[in-house]
């Protein structure tokens, strides 16, 4: 299997650590794709991924799997026990609903912020800004840190007791925020508690 | 269980269909939410979903799933075979990946657009918009029926061989397209046949 991305970018990030957490990343080779020169954009890559983003995974007939969710699936599912996506039914709707949770309300909310109401990529990847959306979704992550800290206070783990996608995809999210200079408020104590324990994770530490 | 909706509306349409393909629809209540009026914002619904976004699933123990794909994800994993989120890894990770694109590129791309470039709800509902970013992700919405027209050149379903989630999606974004004045081109033949042959699904018919 390969997996293209691009080191250092916040949604390639949380493939590395889904990998690791899996105990995968001898299996996957990372490819990476000069995403600030643009190459996610060449015929190449959108034949492989028509929505030109990364990551994508490659198996090995050809079959590409993108968006960071579908990949977390497809590696959880592929041997073992469901560690990351939930068991029972109830863990897997709850798991789904608090990762789309931290992705709409605080990766995708400094993503937008990011490359909306900040020079981003610059000007040659940025082809459409709207900073009054940008600045809007930096509102938006700062309520998602808000929320996210609030579970925090009556639960270890974002989706319950047991670490999961829903925690990746958060913790993805504040790596962008620190990037794209969107403070994490010091009164968010159960936020930042959480996020130490999720670096300290053996699989974490070592995809960084 | 029980379904907070509000009847018409396309995300609870999504759950409407995935309940009665997976023939539960005796099973769950579905509990109106007066959202034009503001119900979804509502001290009182706000403790059930936080989001304050409808349909919101709530089990008999109190535990309410949000998010569409979570609620979906819950609902095929209840009993019996999966056939709406995938058997297989494989499966799995495809019909993820294809609804995320239905739902990022199409469904929310329209309900942008109706949100921010239109009076959407109206004032009171409406408390922020960005007409610019409305009018880009119309256009997006545009280019997201192309892809998927496209997909079912060489596909019976959006994920494959098999009716899925990602259907779901796509079918729901285009009846919100319908309602929110986004033509469907008529060049788009795929996409059309496509829809003709969801709509005359038994389970598509009797949740409509």
């Amino acid at each position: 299997m390969r997996v293209y991305e691009a080191p250092g970018f916040p949604n390639p990030a949380r493939i590395r650590i889904a990998v690791a957490e899996k105990g995968l990343t001898d299996t996957i080779e990372f490819v990476p794709v000069d995403v600030p020169n643009g190459e996610h954009r060449t015929a190449a890559f959108l034949a492989k991924n028509p929505t030109g983003t990364v990551p994508a995974l490659e198996l090995d007939d050809g079959t590409v799997i993108a968006e960071c969710t579908a990949i977390t699936e497809y590696l959880d599912g592929l041997a073992g026990e469901r560690t990351l996506t939930g068991r029972t039914a109830r863990e897997r709707g709850v798991v789904h609903m608090m990762q789309r949770r931290a992705e709409n309300g605080l990766l995708d909310a400094v993503g937008d912020y990011f490359h909306h109401a900040t020079p981003g990529l610059g000007p040659d990847i940025e082809t459409y800004q709207c900073a009054d959306w940008g600045e809007h979704r930096r509102e938006r992550a700062l309520k998602g840190m808000e929320y996210l800290n609030d579970v925090l206070a009556g639960s270890p783990w974002i989706a319950g007791d047991t670490f999961s996608m829903a925690d990746i995809t958060a913790y993805a999210g504040l790596g962008f925020a620190d990037f794209a200079g969107v403070g994490i408020p010091d009164a968010l104590t159960h936020l930042h508690d959480w996020r130490a324990r999720v670096a300290v994770r053996p699989a974490v530490a070592r995809a960084a």
